[in-house]
This record gives structure tokens, C-alpha cells and sequence, in this order.
């Protein structure tokens, strides 16, 4: 399959890459980086991108930005990036992508476990992500041409975590990269995958 | 207790202000009507809502507007207006109004079985909706000096089922309302309280 991987240079988006591009072509796209370049908040530059791109077979989207904050304290400005990122960002790939993906394709989304399991800053986080999850369980629904969409729920990255000094906790992102493979390959469709349930 | 309902004309409004104003007193808010007025996508409105309000105990949302639409053809207008109003107004009812309710207070806002019961054409407000519930169960871990929040997820209301043809299918907009009941009188913080399990 020829897979869009955005995200491609981050954390997860390496993972993806490592195990996907086994039995895949990967376009990798970043913000800066990667084959192709894009804004996933401008939906212009999402609409270039699948232009530019061509035919393709399934999208990844291991991006999407959001701040956490306190609640009395964070400023609005991080609800617009949690909302037009993170948000709107993933789900405007999928409204846009449908429109050049081939028939029995699939979108894979990146969600969060704050949408079910907060901590006291993340309001903003967990409202994007528990907002992608309920976007992609009523997308599956109106699907056309057996294209399918699904999001991964990352549990801890151990790459991150072990950057943030603590030590060997959380999963490594090619196990987690696992979930993103169930999602393409798969026949899933409006699902969230934990990301520690296929390593 | 002191509470401010917005929505109070509305379906589940009429049944709300019934319920509670048997023991309290009721602020009535609306777009156009009631005691108050209220426009919950623009922030300095909910700031004019609470000053003019003076001293409260309660803040009840039973407002929020979504539209339904298909996936391919749903305009990006109705994803804003999903998102500046059924979820970042009663977001930032919450955000906002934490500067002037007293101590224990609560907001109960309104989400909608839609999260989790997705139909085709509900991507826009099943988005939302999640991102409400998400929301909820992340502030409620940030709250101070004894205030809560939670969420009603109405399921169908008997009235608009009826007002459409359906007969007498769903649960009578007063029984809903003791969802709500609950979110204000009881002890509960950050969950999602079904809107028929009270009745």
C-alpha cells in the first residue's frame, strides 16, 4: 500500500515508519521535514498535500499539537491549537482525504488516553482527544467506498518517557506503531486501539 | 442554592426549572429570553452573564448548538459553530465562571448519547459531544475550593420525540432533569451521568 505518514520525524511517527515500511510505501510528511510538507491547521495546506501526494492508499497521522495548562490559568490561545491542531487538524484529513483516497482505504487518527484517564492539567488535551475518538466512531459510520477510519489511543512512549528521565517506563514506540499496522491493515473501522494492545 | 440555568425555555430547560425550582432558587437564561441573556459562544457575554448575576451557586447549561450533516458534504461552518458553541461555550462557562461561583458550587453541562452512539450523519456533534465529557472528566481533577463538574448525557427527550412523529418514545424531559438534579445536589465530580438512569 502506499501509506501518507505525517508525523514521520516525531516520537511514534519513527515507530510507524520502522515497522510499516516493511510491506509499505511510506510518504513522509512533516511540519518542516519529510517527502512532503504540511500544516494540518490550514486546510489549504492539507488539500495541497493530497493533491501534490497523488493516489494513495491510507493516511497516518501520528501529529497534532495541544498544551496542557491549569484550568483557572491556561489561555485561550491554547484551546484554539488544541481545537485547530490537534482537533480539527486530524479531522479535516479526513474530510478532505476522502475526497483522492483510493476505494478500501483507511485513516488513522492519534487520540490519547487523557480522554479517559485526565491529570489536572490536561483540559484542553483531553477535550481534543476524547473529541477525536467520538469524531471517528460517527465518521465510520458515514463512510463510502469501504474506506475505513479508526484513531490509536498512545499509551506512554518509553523514547519520551525515558527522555524525561523516567527510566524504562511505557511502551516502545515500535510497539505502539503495532496499532497504527492493525488500523491499516486490518478491516477495523470506527474503533479506538489502545496502543499497548497489539504489541 | 443559587442556580443559573441557560437553555431554561428549552426542551430539557422547561424540564430542569420544574424539578429544581421546587428547592431552589432558578436564574433563568436564554439567547432571547428569560431573566438573563446569554450568548455562549462569545466569551465576553458569559463574563456579563456572571457580573450581572452577582453571587451563585449553580451554573446548569442546557444550551449548545450542533447541526447534523453528512460526512462528505457537512460544511466547515457547522464544524464551527459545533465547536464555538455546544463545546467551547459551556467550556468556557466553566473556565470563566470559576471566577464568581461560591465555594461547592458545580456546573452541569450537556453532552449527548451521541459520543458513544454515533449516527451517520452526527460526526460534528458527536465530536463535540466527546470533547464535552472529556473536558469534564479532566477539570473536575482541577478544581478548588470544593466546586464540581459534571456532564448530563441526555437520551432521546419524549417531547422532541413526540414533536417528531415518534410517539412516546425516550424519557419525559422531567425525568432527565433529575439527571441534573443529581449533578447539583449530590457529591459527584467529573462524570458523564446518564440522563435516564435518574429517573
Amino acid at each position: 500500500m502506499k501509506i501518507i505518514l505525517i508525523g514521520a520525524s516525531g516520537t511514534i511517527g519513527k515507530g510507524v515508519l520502522e515497522v510499516l515500511s516493511v510491506d509499505h510505501e511510506i510518504i513522509k510528511v512533516g511540519h518542516d521535514s519529510g517527502d512532503f510538507q504540511v500544516d494540518i491547521s490550514v486546510k489549504k495546506s492539507i488539500e495541497k498535500l493530497f493533491q501534490d501526494v497523488g493516489s494513495f492508499d491510507a493516511v497516518i497521522c501520528a501529529a497534532g499539537r495541544a498544551r496542557f495548562g491549569s484550568l483557572e490559568d491556561q489561555p485561550d490561545e491554547d484551546y484554539v491549537l488544541a481545537l485547530t491542531n490537534k482537533l480539527m487538524g486530524q479531522v479535516n484529513l479526513v474530510r478532505v482525504g476522502l475526497k483522492y483516497i483510493n476505494d478500501n482505504g483507511s485513516f488513522s487518527l492519534t487520540s490519547g488516553m487523557l480522554s479517559q484517564h485526565p491529570s489536572p492539567r490536561s483540559a484542553s488535551v483531553s477535550m481534543v482527544n476524547g473529541g477525536v475518538e467520538s469524531f471517528v466512531r460517527a465518521a465510520a459510520l458515514g463512510m463510502k467506498r469501504g474506506i475505513r477510519v479508526n484513531a490509536v489511543s498512545p499509551v506512554l512512549v518509553q523514547e519520551t518517557a525515558a527522555a524525561q528521565g523516567m527510566g524504562s517506563a511505557g511502551v516502545p514506540a515500535n510497539k505502539i506503531a503495532l496499532a497504527y499496522k492493525e488500523s491499516v491493515e486490518g478491516k477495523r473501522n470506527g474503533e479506538v486501539l489502545n496502543g499497548s494492545d497489539f504489541a
